[in-house]
């Protein structure tokens, strides 16, 4: 922590912060220039609320000049992390993954067909959501255990893996026998009592930036699961919120590039939630692999029109199967394999 | 809905959406311009997913041309909402309420001495925080229950009311004893399993704008609750996240009169998250209660400098008192009491 | 100027950055951490480019620790500034100012209808626009230099000053006799050559600030009017864009006790384009005087309803007689006259 | 134009929009439903100011439901943009562009290296700043016309064709011999006076996004040139600002294949800008392309680290060439060249 003090600070001042910050635990280096004071705390400042001494008299700013989180910064795991499943497939490393299903399990006919279908593209994932609580109360809700259920079956019938999404504390449990991968969605991104209860289980997780958090905050969201023992984090750029209203998020590609310096975690992107628009999804996910991505996440259907969520974004099986050969070459072309 | 096809659409496009709008349930109305086709669908669109539309060959955009939400909307109790405690006090109406606390409980002094300045001053409800999940993994979580407990001590010795965080469904039976009026975070306004269960029980819910929301998301939200049955409900503008940095968000006091014109829900302003500096606390209290916020939401502390959470936008109990006799100048000069 | 070091980094890397800053100008002081090492440079970094800085291998951030503007400054001119006009209005001080006329100058009876009624409602402002470049190139573009000439007839007709928009370098002399005070849009908040030359004349400023400007570009903005010798600047606040589209900009209330700390500028507010709706206008209005603005600029016009522009977001008469009697309230309740 | 009345709107109030619409010289076609009336102007609704009908009582919403460019829309040309230089390069079409040169031209010596490097990686477009107005009134402001001159110089010696950027409308006349194509930067795409001027002229334009501009006015904008007669629009996507601070800006890859949809236009992208960071270019250029970009502008120095103005983001000239080499395989593997 830096604190620099205003040119016009008093002494007494200078001499309450010294000792406000002294106090809270931490050695105090001081520089005097001819125009300004600098009281620099050397030490380990996790745990403190800078913004505290933002607000004593004299003080010009306070900046935080160490990472907020530990487990998650790259010196933690300079090779980096990849996380692997119990058939063996990986997310991390040379490899792009690809997860894709419907946003929601809606009948055995839409999960089987639509397995079938991710497996013959030469994916490895097959994603689906069974609790799916919706902006307007009046709309479809999900399936829940039922629905799960049928994806394991489908899953398994193709040798695939299932990630799928967890609202909330109590259907960890229940969710176990049926899941691979949990699923974080941007609204739980700061869940911290679910993401402190996924640190104690030891399955991966894939964790989706919320909606308006910067990539600092993903970091430490992950920081939580990875402080209850569970590493196997996956993290995922799915669109932010800004002003432009073409698309429904803004997808910040660079996230992707940001959070491989700052992290050792995979990350990968999902263009459906990104656009917001079935013909968008195509031309970002080519650009997400170009960033370098570990994977994309990616909203299919047997009957896209009739989805019953998310229809706007989410791309018919023929679509998605060219658009995994479109991705083989550009993976290709900055070294990787898909 | 209306949908309005691009000036080059083919009748063919044309009369596939026509098809899909009719079997989506709704009467479809055609309107045949010069250079432009347009499709209005008059019935009830409130669960239709009108994004599947734009993506149809030949679609220019879909507009939705009602509110998405109905128990929310001015027009369901057009002389607006008063939420009416058991002791007779309101939020809503002419008067305008002081909710005033700590950020954290942290011990009975500190809540004791608190609830007794907050009643001096002339409030009627006292806000605590027994729950605390935080951004950080390392910093300090909440006292639980036995918080809470205290919390319901210091209001009655003080005759007040008291108002606190809900963070997940399991906690709401627990916390009923102590609680006059369920608080819902930021980071829970889409939390709708949570706002689900609030809507069955029968005490006032405090819904906080989410950091990135819409107020048009907000009032979805508190639909959300009113769908239960439970119609006691106050909204609260609490600052968004927007790209300025001078302040830790960014009030959005618009907020405030775009809600009393289209819903009958009352609303308060939250300065302290709003503006997360206790310099600021004071100008933008002022300026939401001038704009007509039916109250104000503010965390003070007996030792502000030395809150276990959210210590630089917290008040000393003499700025509290300070400012509650301005504010009762400014509810003066806009026709209300305080 | 601070530089942290990353935990890791190199004596080599850390030599490298001292290198750079001392050839850059500035005397570095060196920590050294247990873990972690920052250099400051104590000296003036204003004319240096830190982010430069930033990518050198082995660091982690660079902090800015003084403000990049001087002249802005509050300590500049700690009792602030008021800046006064040749017939004696002054706008910073006690006084709130209120300006007000159409977005664009129509025709003689538009302009004197409207002046008149300033005068009546106590006002001593009158607006208007000549020069409208449009978004659309399809829409009405101003009267050019005849409108100004019609706007300062009335103007002194009323005992009123005049405040109109300069567009660009060549419109400042042509101007300079109908003009009391030169408004700078927000769409030439950063032209820094038209900042320049007002600079160079002696009539006040007013300044908007930039649709995505921070708070720091807008004092930068006005240290380029300074640097030149012209130090009559009034600040405006009129609206930031953010996601939210109820009202067509988010009116950053919060800027005006922003500014009044970190500078010596008196700041108005511009509740028409902060909002761009005639219903949200009054309470904005208020909004901006209680939380301390110096003044409000507001849009008004005898049909509001066939104004040539920016008709949703512009008063009646009416409405703006009853609006500044209610304002006149409001600045008492805060210490003010008007 | 739609106008979705309210559900309670009376007949008197429909009848005076009615009335205000067919007075604004369109026709009305009315659809009376159960709950809602809709009120649909069919006919040019180009010149109408839409929000003017906004705040008329009753009124629920106003939508446009036509595009308010024409020029730019796709349907313009359906066959897409493809704008031809004198030597014979083109930007839009198969051909991927790569435009590079330093922010600011410095010296004889910088300009030279680096256009003899740029031609070296097999690249047609030599750019460089001769006016550079600075956020900072304290900073480097540029060499002028003699700048532009050695850029001429360079960029005849190496087979290369100048992007330079112009500020203002006293600057075209003169840099014209010096200049192939115009860059307009993004503070100036609302500057309607200089897009006009630039409409008039017979030579390319590339226009930049403005830092907080949607598409759409991005578009608009690109209206403004066409609509003199130049029709040689090449649009450019540098990023936007959001509240993310990783980046200096949030490259919004997404407008590629927005644009690439809505308008015939040719578009680059500017992972300098959008990133501000020399280590984000790369993984950003990347995505741009496989996004579908007609091109790269990429900023580059001989001695990056100590470039006049923009260090951070400026690619050294190795690291160029190497980049020009990885954007040929991802341009191969979208079935463009480079």
């Amino acid at each position: 922590m830096i604190v620099a003090m205003q040119e016009k600070a008093t002494e007494e001042q200078i001499d309450a912060v010294i000792e406000a910050m002294e106090e809270a635990g931490v050695d105090v280096h001081r520089t005097t220039g001819a125009t300004q004071t600098i009281l620099a705390a050397v030490g380990s400042t996790a745990s403190l609320d800078l913004s505290k001494f933002e607000v004593f008299p004299g003080v010009l700013h306070v900046h935080r000049i160490s990472a907020p989180y530990k487990l998650a910064g790259r010196a933690f795991r300079p090779q980096g992390t990849v996380v692997e499943f119990p058939n063996g497939a990986r997310i991390g490393g040379e490899q792009v993954a690809v997860i894709a299903g419907p946003c929601a399990i809606e009948n055995r006919e839409q999960i089987f067909e639509t397995a079938a279908r991710v497996k013959a593209a030469g994916a490895s994932f097959l994603r689906g959501g069974a609790f799916k609580p919706r902006s307007s109360p009046y709309a479809f809700q999900g399936l829940g255990i039922p629905g799960l259920k049928l994806m394991r079956e489908a899953a398994e019938a193709n040798g695939l893996l299932t990630v799928t999404e967890v609202m909330e504390i109590a259907q960890i449990e229940p969710m176990l026998p049926y899941t691979d991968c949990f699923q974080v969605g941007a609204r739980n991104m700061q869940n911290f009592n679910l993401l402190r209860e996924l640190g104690q289980i030891r399955k991966p997780v894939l964790l989706k930036r919320g909606i308006s958090a910067t990539i600092e905050e993903l970091l430490l969201s992950s920081e939580y699961i990875m402080a209850g023992g569970n590493y196997d984090i996956i993290l995922c750029e799915r669109g932010i919120r800004t002003y432009e209203t073409s698309t429904r998020n803004t997808m910040d590609i660079a996230a992707i590039p940001v959070v491989h310096k700052l992290s050792h975690l995979p990350i990968v992107g999902d263009p459906s939630h990104g656009t917001g628009r079935r013909d968008m999804v195509g031309p970002m996910a080519k650009a997400a692999v170009a960033a370098g991505a570990d994977g994309i996440l990616v909203e299919i259907h047997p009957n896209a029109d009739k989805a019953a969520s998310d229809a706007a974004q989410t791309l018919y099986l023929d679509q998605f199967e060219k658009l995994v050969g479109e991705l083989r070459v550009i993976a290709a072309a900055v070294g990787r394999t898909l």
